[in-house]
């Protein structure tokens, strides 16, 4: 069946991203977080936390469960860098791994109708009229959105 | 049918992603392609020229007919920038529209069962092996290689 295969892309698509990032960031000790993507911009560590965050909230956006970081929000999404206290690396290194493994392990389960269904942000009314927006446009998305912050990362030497 | 809902998602977030760069890299003039991404770094002509190629190279890679641009290849994909001569912004201009004008109605052709299909990088041995290494596989991970680089256009000032 063509659906699964696609799925399977998918998948392996974000997983191909996860697994990038988990060794990109996983290297770094406290220190090297504390280093800008470029002078003036974003430091690795709020980019770390900031793709926990995106990542986090899928888990309610693809309708798999409650969020395992609600808290991070406020630090990573809502807050600029640099305005507010961060956790420590150990810590985000931790909620990394949970969360990525959470979503790895509950977003297998889906199957090809389930990923045409809505995700959470679009309300049923506004689904009927956009159907596109679905659990796997949403993946698609989230996988883009790590890819895109990936490319700014390596720019540090 | 599930699959052309997913063929859709896949679509519309590499269109997504085109439309980004083309109102990014197509607002800049000469002067302003010049501009580094960060310091040492490539120049934003070369990542255009870079993104052109590579998109170029989908074309065969999906089997949807002949490049368009070959040649960019040697400028873009092997040489490093600064290395060689660059064309001229205006060309450019021109050969990311025709290329991703002709990727878009090429993929819009593709059933569900064709994009399950190896692309051209894989052998016929290899693809009965592995799968996964299918057009749609290579469209989300182009999707994924354009959002790496927006990531990176987007830190010019």
């Amino acid at each position: 069946m063509a659906a699964n295969g696609l799925i399977d892309a998918a998948l392996r698509t974000w997983e191909q991203g996860v697994g990038r990032a988990t060794k990109l960031f996983g290297r770094l000790d406290e220190q090297a977080l504390e280093r800008e993507i470029a002078p003036g911009k974003n430091r690795l560590i709020y980019l770390y936390g900031h793709l926990i965050a995106v990542s986090d909230a899928m888990i309610a956006q693809l309708r798999l469960g409650e969020r395992l970081h609600p808290e991070y929000d406020d630090l990573f999404l809502k807050a600029a860098d640099r305005t507010v206290a961060l956790p420590p690396a150990a810590e985000l290194k931790v909620a990394w791994d949970k969360v990525h493994e959470t979503l790895r392990v509950e977003m297998a389960k889906l199957t090809a109708e389930e990923w045409t269904e809505r995700h959470a942000v679009v309300s049923e009314e506004d689904f009927a009229k956009e159907p596109h927006r679905n659990r796997f446009t949403l993946l698609l998305g989230r996988s883009g959105h790590l890819a895109y912050h990936l490319g700014q990362a390596v720019l540090v030497k």
